[in-house]
Parts: structure tokens; C-alpha cells; sequence
């Protein structure tokens, strides 16, 4: 291992940050061409990074360090179009030929670019180590590369490479984790030492879920009394379900301003959106890409379309039939238990009562998570293009089931049994059930299984050290056996079904908001903790708002305004009011939500989504980008007039 | 008049292209401080464009031509970043430094820049004269400046320039007229034509109209046979609604990717939008423009916010109750006609009985227009910075009027009165005196006008010569007296109204379609006649969609779901459906209204707002950007790390 000495008297101060671990038995001639393909001149069509094996007491264990120079890491920030904040306060795209107008830049500080962010542009470049003239792997004929492919996407599907991760930073983890969920405290997250460590996706998501718990404390709190006092008045029950959707709105347009307000100050609200290469698993006949010109596979839009609406279309509503196939069973058993407490009463007939609805929960969760496996095969094999096409397939996929098989049940007493007492009891049971396994097989469960396993490993290395004195052999071992963090699906999408708990049924059972409530502040911990101690670092991932999570957000809201109408309508007190003609009770209430649901609509338009000062400077970056064009044009202009 | 001499012999080949007429009895010095200004040096802030006095047979009369030279023009092409095609066959922004890749470019083809780009470039650049240390116009001690304020715009607001106008080319006119309504045909429009004389807004108005057209037609084809057999079964009623409801969607969908494809070609979809001008009425305290940094009048934003929600909105309300007053005024003449025609029968009060709608009708449009006065004085005076601001709340204040005056009635008809025979006959009424009335007043008779004015000034010149053979400076002085064209506001604002009259009754009154296609036939040859022989040639403007009406037309696509379902759920065939239970067709028609609306927001999203073609193109040129950034990158990181 001559080769790597070389580099250490080039760099004498490495530093470690992504891990690569090839698979056991890697030959030599493919390490030796990989290794040196990362560490080649970019003129060369190499990556110019650096390369370590990592070596254990075991020896050489098919592990390599990479890291980078700092020149190289600045001139990589600027080729993924980082945006820092210049020292004049504003935010712009950093270019190495302007460093110095940078807030905090100097050519000794080695902290200007957050661990994060190198670690973020060393992904970046090896994804984007691409194929020169090699027609093959070499050592592995079966691997076959052309021209511009990426390397390491070749690497990782043939198996060859098991994974990419970049490496935890002990200390500053523990100072974010001290300062995260260390200690109770009242206040907000650390959303910004959250972003510098884990990049602007984790910490947008937990910027969400906080600004979703403040924001449903109001709800929570006018639910409160409705409980207390037991009120069943119609009017204040119409008042507090309008209060309910019309705030629901307002919440999630001010969301829009405040992720606004996030992203300027990360600077991703003003990334430039790289071109999106083919996602790792598309596979096609090799061909001419009509937008690069470049060679790669191809693959028909009209197969896709036809295998999407011919078989995956099909197929979720298969499953979306079974889903309420397994409520009518629900629903029997139900009656079942009913009948059998009534005519064996006792204690064990009565906690009877409750079994069908906890099976029917842990039932929907099972169900949830085979569909699951099930779309994203299908999506897979629907074989997009891009990543974010293959995301928004298989997010719509997903969120179509778990709505339907969450709610239908719901739906069911509600608008088919007019049972109102078991629709709250059905909603309490649900919600509450789905928080507690959610949170445990979530966090807690992983938790302690990556803690049981932590104490058999440092039992296997004979040492009773902390995890601040590891060695780095040591902590790389311990990552890299530690589970991969899927990303803020999940997430996302527990959050998105408790806004329909809460939402859609709020006139019914106010109190739902208390619960989501006390289980947000539960699951900032408990996220927290799995993010900081259960998980591999995940890649930091810029981005500048929740996707297509606020339109799935925004639909729930549009929904529930429907919901609310029709469950106060039903309700006997409303009746009431309209003695003589249900007619003019029917006609009122679809009335009243035309109304509610063109206010939310001229609400939406009328809050503007950025607020004024972030318009303002974006306007400002744009002026100054067309000045210097225009500056430009006019030295050209003179020239070109005086000859 | 000694200085133009030098400039014709600069300029051999002086095409005049735009008029400027300054008021008479302008002081000599103010004309002689603007002309210098034009023709100065861009270095020296000036607009470096050519400008002649027209010189008729009563001598010099305040009326000055402008030009410029070619490469003037095609330096001003690339300021205002005019987007044409290359060689190969993509479209580029122009720049003079590439201008050998565009196609049809040569450096002696005067052409390759139509006379309507060439006449925008120099509206742009005199837009763009602004003060430098003058503080105020010479000769006019009251008309402030201060350094960066649009020359021209002071100039017209303190009525020292008449008007600016570009003027026509009567040869073109003459061709373009004969290709677009010069004979009689089947077939389109010459839509690339019009663009190239008109430019993109008011050829897009054109597009658009001839398209809206083509899309009535099945509406119309199936609208017949309910008139001609009197078809008045409730299933084929509710087929033809259904299908116009979705078949609206349709349509507009396909409008938005028919729009890419349109201003793909003309290259206004690639057009980077320009910064924007305080508009001509603004006023304010001088201060600090926050986004370019200079000093400009400033007006705050919450004065202008209670302008418009503490007087505008109020009055906009009470004039909308004044409409609805004079509604209930016609039905009480429609009442009294009624029963006088009862009492004494005779063709007379047969006759009478179409008197009343006739009043309202002229009624409302006479309403509109005092409407649309007012509502352009309070928008003036809400004192937005920015035209397309100003426009857009003049576009709503005159909407929700309009949309009121007009099917107030209607609704009030159909939905309290319940008398389907009435809103048929109110239907055919309005629709039909609104057509015959707009095509009038808005074509026939300027047109009639213009045509005895123009012989008046021919027998006032003596001369007998066809249009063809005037000198410049007779057709100069016939143009500066011709109307002013005001915008595609109207034009519009009639669609819009129309396509009321169609999709909001139309499981009423399916003929509206036909006589909406009819009118719109003839409405192609008014509207062509109009701009060609009434108004004064507009300035070209450039744009990549019809804007705020796209979202108007789309808003009442969405209420006619609503009106159709209702009507549908009204007719007594339906009632007869649901013989024990009013309440499960209310249900029931409640449904199908969700479901309808959640079918059209499902297609408006499946449906890509662009082909896939021009999403390809569009890909490619930001791939091309990206990459051509990206080569620069590397160029300079090699440079970096060899160092």
C-alpha cells in the first residue's frame, strides 16, 4: 500500500468524513482503479479527493476514508452552487473568486464550510465520478459502464460497494444532542445547529413538526373545556369546528412564510436546482438522453405510463378494496363484542369491547407497512426516471392507503352509522393506538436494540471506554453496523395522519388536538434521539421547502371542511333548528361549506407565501444579477459602437 | 435645424419607426435638451437613437420621427433580452456577440429584426432615458426630476409629450390584412403573422380566441339537436352538462400547453422578466427603493392597503348592492309587463314583453362602463408602484362587477324563482344583445367613425391617392389622430362574460354555445378590422401567457359545476327520480358535485401545463447553462489547484 503515503505527505492534516465500505472480497485491481479514479486530477476526469484505508487491529478490512483538501472542498461548494451569507448580511451563491466577500471566510478557517456541507460535496463528486473510456468494472465483466456513467452508482448496484456514509463528529454531536434533548427545557429546537449538522431536509422537518405543535395549541386549548365541562351545546360545537378549519389554513400558508424565512437564511431558497441525473435503479436500452445528448439508458414514456395505469393503478385500488374489505370484519366483530358483553356482562366482557378496535389498529398498521413494501416495489418497477418522480409516485401511492385505511373506518360510523359516541371512542382509540406503536417501533425499539448491540460490540473489543474516547477504527465499525435513516417519509407521513385526526373529525372530538399536542413534544425527543443515536448520519440533502407534503397537507384541510359541514348537519341539535324541513337543513349546510371552502381558497391567495422582506431581497438579488448583465451588455455596447 | 443634417448623413438609410408628438408651443429649449438626449452617446447616458422632425407642407409641426441604426437595434435586442431561433432550430437569447448562430441573421439583413421587435427595442430604450443631474425639465420649472427618473414618463406626465406611437408599415398592413380578413376562409388565422406586426400580447388575444372558438364547436355540435328535437329528457340533459363540465376543464387545459407551444416559438417563454418600472401615475415622497437601492418616489405599503380595504372594497360592495337593486327593479318591470300584456292583449304588448330584458340589458352595459370608470380612478388612486400590480386589482374590481351585472339575474332566476322557461328566455336575451351591442360599439362604429374622418382629412388634403400612395407626413398626421388601442382588457373581459353565458346554464340553454361560436367568428373579423384600420398601431409587447385570465376563466369553470349540478338536481325529471325523499337527491346531487369538482382538480393536475417536447427544450437549455457555468468552474479550479 505504497500509493496512500503519498498522499499523507501531501495533506498531512486528513480529515476523515465519508466512509466507503466495500464488499468482503473486493478484488484488488478494482479497489487499486477506484481508489485511483477518486484521487485523480479533475482535468484528469478523476474526483481529486482524498483516499485512507481504514486500518483495524484486523488488518485492511475493505474500508477506505475519504476526505479532501480544503482548496478542494471550496472549489466543490461552488460547483453544487452552495449559498453562504457575504458580509454585507446578504445570502449569495459562493464562488471561489469572490471568497473573500464572505461572511466569517478566511483562508485558515477550516470551519467556513460546515462538516455537513463537505460532506454533502464530497457525495456529490463521487456520484459524479463518471466512466472515461472503461467499458467494464474492471475484475468484473458483468459490471458494464459507458461513457458519463456514474461510477459509484455502477458500484453500488452491482454490489460491489456496500455503502457511502459520512462519518458522526462525537464531539459536536454531543453538544447538539446536550442542547437538543439533553435537558427539559421550554423553547425551541436548535434549528440551526439541527441544519449545520444534518443538513436542511432533517431540520426543515423538525422545523415543521415544532411550528405544527405551537401551532395546534390553540386548538388543543379551546378543546380542552369542550371535555371539561362536557359541552354538547350545537352552537359552540359549530365554533369551534370553523375556528378549526378556517385556523387550519391560516397555519399552513404561514408555515409557507416561515419555511421561507428558514431557507433564505440556509441559503437553499436560493440554490439553483442541479440538473437531476437517472436515479441508482433505472435501467433502460442505452440511448441518446434528447435534454444532455449524452449516452444513457432509455427508457419509453408510454411503457411507464402503460404499466402505471395498467397495473399500478389497479393494483391500489385492489388493495384499497381489501382495506375495506378488513373494515366490514372490523366492523362485525365489533357488533360481535357488543353482543357478547351484553349478554355476558362482566369485566372481562367489557374490556372485550375494546379488543376489536385495538386488533383493527395494529391490523391497519400491519397492512400499512406490507402495502408499503408493495408500492415501492411497484413504483420501482414502474422504473422512473428520476428520484423525485419515483418519490412523488410512491409518496401519492402510500398516501392514498394509509388514508383510506386510517380513516374509512372513521368515515364508516360517521356518515353510514350515525353513530357520533362511536365515532369518538373509535377516533380516541385510534389515534392513541397509532401514537404508541408509532412512537415505539419508530425510536424506542430501534433504540434500545442499537444500544443492546452497542454493548455487545464494546464487550467484543474488551474496552470499557466512552464513546468520546473511541478510536476512529473503532467508531467507523460501530456506524457502519448502525441502521440507515430512510429519509423524513415516515415522518411526514405520521404527522400528515394525525393532521387528519385532528382535522377532519375536530367538531366530534375537539380533544384530539390535546393528544397530538402532548405526542409532538413527545416525538421532537424521541425523532431526536433516533436521529442523533440510533441512526447512521444521514447525507445533509439542500432543500428549500416540505414538497409535496404541504400539498397533501393543504388537501386534508380542503377535505376536512367537507367532513366538519356534514357531521355538524347530522348533528340532533342542528336538526333541531330546522324543525319543518330537512330540505333547508341540507340546503344551509351545503351553503355554509361553499362559503367556508371559498374563504379558504381566497385566503390562500390573498396571504402572500414569502414574506415581505424575503420578496424584497430576493427582488434585490434579482436586480443585481440583471444591473451586471446589463453593465456588461452597455461595456460591450460602447465598444462595439466606437469601431 | 442645423444638427439633424449630421445625423442623415451618419444615417443614409433613416427608417422612421416610431412618432413622438410634443405638445404645440413646447419651448424650443426643452425640444432641443430631449433631442440631444435621444441622440447623445449611451456612455453619456443618452439613448444613442436617431430622431428627424417631420416636415409637412405647413412647416415643422412638434413631431419628431425616431430610428435607429441596425447595430444599435440589435444591441438594444439583446437588452431587452429578445429570445430568437438559432441555426439549429433552438431558441437562444440574443446576444450580439453570438449573433452569427441565429438563423437568418446576416450582417446586411435589415430584417432579421421584425419592424414590431425594432419599434419595442426603441419604446425600451426611451423608456429607459433617464435624468442624470438635471432637477427638472428645461424650460418647465415645475416638472421635477431627480437623477434615475424615466425622462419620457415625466415628459407625459406633465404634458409636454403628447403621445408615443410606433407607426405602421402599410405595405405589411396591407398583406397581413389581406392574409387575416381580407377574404373569405376556412382555416386559421395567420397567427405568427399578427405576432410579427402586432406582437405576442394581442396576438395571443387572437390565438386564444380563435382556439376558444375551435373548443365550442363540439359544445355546439351537440347543443343543436336539443333545439332542433326539442329534446327535453332529463338524462340528456344531464349528459351534455357533464360533458361540459369536464370538456371545460379540457379545454382549458390544453390551452395552457397550445400557449407554451405559441410562445416557445416566439421565444417570449424563455424571456427572463425584466426588472419593473415604477408605472407613469405613481407618486410618492422621494426615498430609497429598498430593492435597486436608488432613489425613486416611495409609498407605503400599509396607506395603499387601507386605501384599498377601508374605500375601495366598501365601494366596490355598495355597487355591487346597487346592482342587484336595479336587478329587482327589471323584475318588477318584467312583472308589470306581464300583467299589462295579460289585460290587454295585442302585438303591441306582446311586443312589450321583450322590452324590459332589452332595457337591462343596455341598462347593465351602461352600468359596466360607468363602472369600469370608477374602478379605474380608485385603482389609479390606490397608487400601486407597478403596472401589473395595477392591473391586477383593476382586472378584479372589474370582474366580480361584471360577473355580477351580468349573471345576477340569472341566478336570481334560476335559484329563486325556479323558473327554468324565464332563465331560457333571460339566457338567449342577454346573451345575444350583449353580442349584437359589443360588436358595435366596440368594431362597427369606431370603424364607421374612423373611415368618415379619414375621408374628411383626404378632401381636407386635396388629394385623391389611395392609402398606399401617401407621403410620410400625411400618414403620420392620419395616424396621430386615430384612436388609441387600450389593451386586450376587454376584449377579454367579452370571452369571459361569454363563457359564462355557455358553462353557467348550460344544461339550460345548450344553444348558448352555438351563437357563442357564431359570434366569435365574426368577432375574429371585427376584432382584426379594429386593430388594423380604427386604432393607432400598439406597441408590441411581450408576454408568455394570457396572465390573470387563465385563473378567471378556470374560476368560473368551477362555479358552473356548482350551477349545473343545482339546475340538474331542480328539474322536475330528476325530482320524479327520488319520489319518497327530497333529501337523498339533495344528497345525491351534493355528491356528484364533489365528485365533479374533485374529478377537474385531479385533471388540471394529471395534465402537464406543457408538452413534453417543450419541457424537453426547456430542460435542454437549462442543462446547457448549468453545464457551460460548470465547464467555467472546472477551468477555474484546475487553474486553482495547479497553482
Amino acid at each position: 500500500m505504497e500509493s496512500w503515503s503519498f498522499l499523507d505527505t501531501v495533506e498531512s492534516n486528513f480529515r476523515p468524513l465519508v466512509v466507503i465500505e466495500l464488499a468482503k472480497g473486493t478484488k484488488e485491481e478494482t479497489i487499486k482503479w477506484f481508489t485511483e479514479r477518486i484521487v485523480d486530477k479533475k482535468a484528469n476526469g478523476g474526483a481529486q479527493l482524498l483516499v485512507k484505508p481504514l486500518v483495524t487491529e484486523n488488518g485492511v478490512e475493505n474500508i477506505y476514508l475519504v476526505g479532501a483538501s480544503h482548496l478542494r472542498l471550496l472549489l466543490g461548494a461552488e460547483t453544487v452552487g452552495l449559498v453562504k451569507e457575504c458580509s454585507d448580511n446578504s445570502m449569495r451563491a459562493f464562488t471561489y473568486s469572490s471568497r473573500k466577500t464572505f461572511k466569517h471566510f478566511a483562508d485558515d478557517n477550516h470551519n467556513f464550510l460546515t462538516m455537513a456541507e463537505c460532506q454533502y460535496i464530497i457525495k456529490h463528486e463521487l456520484e459524479n465520478l463518471r466512466a472515461k473510456n472503461e467499458n467494464m468494472i474492471p475484475g468484473y465483466p458483468q459490471a458494464k459502464l459507458y461513457p458519463g456513467k456514474s461510477i459509484v452508482r455502477r458500484l453500488l448496484t452491482s454490489g460491489i460497494l456496500v455503502q457511502i456514509f459520512p462519518l458522526h463528529d462525537r464531539e459536536e454531536l454531543k453538544k447538539l444532542s446536550h442542547s437538543w434533548y439533553g435537558r427539559v427545557k421550554v423553547g425551541y429546537q436548535p434549528l440551526d445547529d439541527i441544519r449545520c449538522y444534518f443538513g436542511e431536509t432533517i431540520a426543515l422537518y423538525f422545523g415543521f413538526l415544532e411550528y405544527f405543535t405551537f401551532a395546534l395549541i390553540p386548538m388543543a386549548v379551546i378543546g380542552i373545556p369542550y371535555y371539561m365541562f362536557a359541552w354538547e351545546d350545537y352552537d359552540k360545537y359549530v365554533m369551534f369546528a370553523t375556528f378549526n378549519l378556517l385556523w387550519s389554513t391560516v397555519i399552513l400558508e404561514v408555515w409557507k412564510r416561515i419555511c421561507a424565512i428558514l431557507t433564505y437564511r440556509w441559503g437553499t431558497l436560493l440554490m439553483k436546482r442541479q440538473f437531476e441525473e437517472p436515479r441508482p435503479g433505472f435501467h433502460g436500452v442505452l440511448g441518446i438522453n434528447p435534454v444532455t445528448g449524452r449516452e444513457e439508458p432509455v427508457y419509453s414514456s408510454i411503457k411507464r405510463q402503460l404499466r402505471i395505469y395498467l397495473v399500478s393503478l389497479p393494483f391500489v385500488c385492489l388493495c384499497l378494496y381489501f382495506s375495506l374489505y378488513v373494515m366490514m370484519i372490523y366492523f362485525d366483530l365489533e357488533q360481535w363484542a357488543l353482543d357478547y358483553h351484553k349478554e355476558n356482562e362482566s369485566n372481562f366482557s367489557s374490556l372485550m369491547l375494546y379488543v376489536p378496535s385495538i386488533i383493527y389498529a395494529v391490523v391497519i398498521e400491519i397492512m400499512n407497512r406490507i402495502y408499503r413494501y408493495a408500492a415501492e416495489f411497484l413504483t420501482s418497477w414502474e422504473n422512473h426516471r428520476l428520484e423525485s418522480s419515483y418519490q412523488n409516485h410512491l409518496i401519492l401511492k402510500v398516501l392514498v392507503f394509509n388514508f383510506l385505511n386510517c380513516f374509512s373506518s372513521l368515515f364508516y360510523i360517521a356518515f353510514v352509522l350515525f353513530d357520533m359516541k362511536l365515532l369518538r371512542q373509535s377516533l380516541a382509540t385510534l389515534l392513541i393506538t397509532s401514537q404508541i406503536l408509532n412512537q415505539f417501533a419508530e425510536s424506542l425499539l430501534p433504540y434500545w436494540l442499537q444500544k443492546r448491540y452497542n454493548r455487545k460490540m464494546k464487550k467484543g473489543m474488551c474496552s470499557k471506554k466512552s464513546d468520546m474516547d473511541l478510536s476512529l477504527a473503532e467508531q467507523v465499525n460501530m456506524e457502519k453496523e448502525m441502521g440507515t435513516y430512510l429519509g423524513t417519509f415516515d415522518d411526514y407521513l405520521e404527522l400528515f395522519l394525525q393532521f387528519g385526526y385532528v382535522s377532519l373529525f375536530s367538531c366530534v372530538y375537539p380533544l384530539a388536538a390535546v393528544f397530538a399536542v402532548l405526542n409532538n413534544i413527545t416525538e421532537i425527543y424521541s425523532d431526536a434521539l433516533k436521529m442523533c443515536r440510533v441512526y447512521k448520519r444521514p447525507f445533509a440533502e439542500p432543500t428549500a421547502n416540505i414538497g409535496v407534503w404541504q400539498l397533501a397537507f393543504e388537501t386534508m384541510s380542503v377535505i376536512s371542511v367537507v367532513t366538519n359541514c356534514i357531521l355538524i348537519g347530522m348533528s340532533p341539535e342542528v336538526d333541531a333548528l330546522f324543525p319543518d324541513s330537512k330540505m333547508d337543513l341540507v340546503l344551509t349546510v351545503a351553503l355554509v361549506e361553499h362559503l367556508l371552502l371559498a374563504i379558504k381558497f381566497i385566503m390562500a391567495f390573498v396571504i402572500p407565501d414569502k414574506p415581505r422582506d424575503i420578496q424584497t431581497k430576493l427582488a434585490k438579488l434579482e436586480f443585481e444579477s440583471l444591473e451586471a448583465l446589463k453593465q456588461q451588455q452597455m461595456k460591450l455596447a460602447a465598444e462595439s459602437l466606437k469601431e
